[in-house]
């Protein structure tokens, strides 16, 4: 009874949001491809694979260095296809809009979505849109949906880990959450920093063909919850161990200045345009390589490996050389962060 | 400038909300299957014919006489789908919920979902769930989407009805839109009416099979906007003239007098378990007689015809013998009305 009321922490992504997700929502739509939990729902229809995933977007302010909400909701859904193996095709969008709004700021907000979906290559094939009475939503959210295709030969989902496989990291974490952070607050030390929003696709693409299609067993976009969350997940779900190493995580320097100062830890802040790959040890140098190769992945670093004990757990060693547990994030850091 | 800002308008289905998706969004998502504007997008992949559809529920009430925005939900995408020709398969749900919504509240919406999806034989496959802090939402929206399948040999879409086609209206029109308004501003003189939400899969696939799959031209759901609307909406697209007659559209005595008490035109009110079919004349008799087999087609009727000439318009034969316009509705009746 004592959570008797929605709290923000219900929907972090963290703890209390899964458990949520594992008590209410799978009894009840019982199904092993909901209850698979990747980032999107990986099924089969006549003999083709596909992927289908949705997210709904109330980022707060919706206007940010490196984005908006609009691009944002398109390469969210982007990026949840493409952890999933598959080539992002067609797009839905949902929007609620609050009574009021500025009809120029709507424009700016569906043109960025347009341009993001091109530079995707995805097309937006259906919509909605509902208007809400002032008062009744605060600006505008944006739900999108999206469906893609699974090439025949790849097979990525997040229980495929296995002992041995690198870890690598595709870049910087935290730019977003901080980014949004910042503006929110009104806060002005960190004026280069901005949001890494950004579509996988592409450079996945490239990963997939370094790695003959095989050697990728895991993809994971480290949105809510952030690195340390998404890692929890694939252990659990894989049932395997994971050491990540402290040193190896790409973090920028004002990143981890800001982090410092408000207390925040950027294992657990969200990112937009950043993945994880699970790799076999023997593709890993060509996956690393290709990524490099890529705009979105020139950060790209190996930040640990598929441990053989401790399955579920998730291990970091320290700078100062020691070995701590990283947790699954209990509850809320951040509303509204995407 | 008028426009400066978004209005209700925008929301409603009509006039308004159909200029702002050809004037901003049409351009920017520039495709074929948007441009198209069917309840949902119809696609080919791989050679499986697909059908893709979204929606976000708003209503105010969440809970009314008939249903919850839950099983609204549900019924909305597997009938915008069904719309399509397709028979509805697998379901997204996204939730975006205020914080401090009362659990067993949530809990009720997403077991009525389950039973929804059950009743329609749909799976919700995907899912996301966002909470907004304390007064930057109403309680709960919920965004779904979905993906059917399209039969090889059934073709029906909004530019598809031809000279000589019988229309067919599935039962009473406005029962949703007088239940929610009569719940909305506590009038209490309807106690009996309730919303008719629905899925109607079942009885479509029925009535393929009375008509050998070819017979139907045109499937469509009218909700907000109402029938006036969507008629108006196939008039256009497959430019053709329509009339219909007054006396053979199914109205529930309540709802009659409610409309007359209030001041509103049931043509344009929201209706959540009906629909339109376009049928040849040498099939309409079997199909009605397949509607009249099923218990959400038990009123049904044929309402008029496509003419051969006005294309475009949509005229009704009234009461008194006279022919009227049915225009495409202006403005916003009720807003939150799904």
């Amino acid at each position: 009874m004592k959570n008797d009321k929605i709290l923000l922490d219900h929907g972090s992504g963290g703890k209390i949001s899964h458990s949520m997700t594992k008590d209410m929502m799978l009894p009840v739509f019982d199904n092993a491809i909901l209850a698979a939990l990747n980032d999107g729902a990986i099924f089969e229809l006549e003999g083709v694979r596909l992927a289908f995933s949705t997210d709904s977007y109330t980022v707060d302010p919706i206007f940010f260095p490196g984005g908006n909400i609009g691009d944002l909701a398109i390469n969210g859904t982007v990026n949840d296809l493409t952890m999933c193996g598959a080539t992002p095709l067609y797009l839905s969008v949902g929007l609620i809009i609050e009574e009021g709004f500025p009809m120029h700021r709507l424009d700016t907000i569906i043109k960025q979505m347009g341009r993001a979906a091109k530079a995707a290559g995805v097309t937006v094939i259906t919509g909605d849109t509902k208007v809400v009475p002032k008062g009744t939503a605060d600006q505008i959210f944006i739900n999108t949906s999206g469906i893609g295709l699974i090439p025949e030969h790849i097979h990525v989902a997040c229980d495929n880990a296995r002992v041995g496989d690198k870890i690598i990291l595709s870049g910087t974490i935290a730019d977003h959450a901080i980014t949004i952070l910042t503006q929110r607050e009104g806060l002005s030390f960190e004026t280069s920093l901005q949001s890494d929003s950004a579509p996988l696709n592409h450079m996945v693409k490239k990963m997939f063909m370094a790695a003959a299609g095989i050697g990728i067993h895991v993809l994971r976009d480290p949105t809510r919850g952030g690195v340390g969350t998404a890692l929890n997940e694939i252990a659990e779900k894989s049932e395997i161990g994971i050491e990540i190493i402290e040193d190896k995580i790409p973090l920028k320097d004002e990143v981890a200045g800001a982090c410092e100062l408000l207390g925040f830890d950027p294992l657990y802040l969200a990112n937009e345009g950043k993945l994880l790959a699970f790799v076999s040890a023997e593709n890993s140098n060509a996956v690393l390589k290709a990524m490099k190769s890529d705009p979105y992945g020139k950060d790209a670093a190996v930040i640990g490996e598929v441990i053989d004990d401790q399955p579920g757990k998730v291990f970091l060693k320290t700078r100062i050389g020691g070995r701590r547990i990283v947790d699954m994030l209990a509850g809320e850091q951040l509303p509204r962060i995407c």
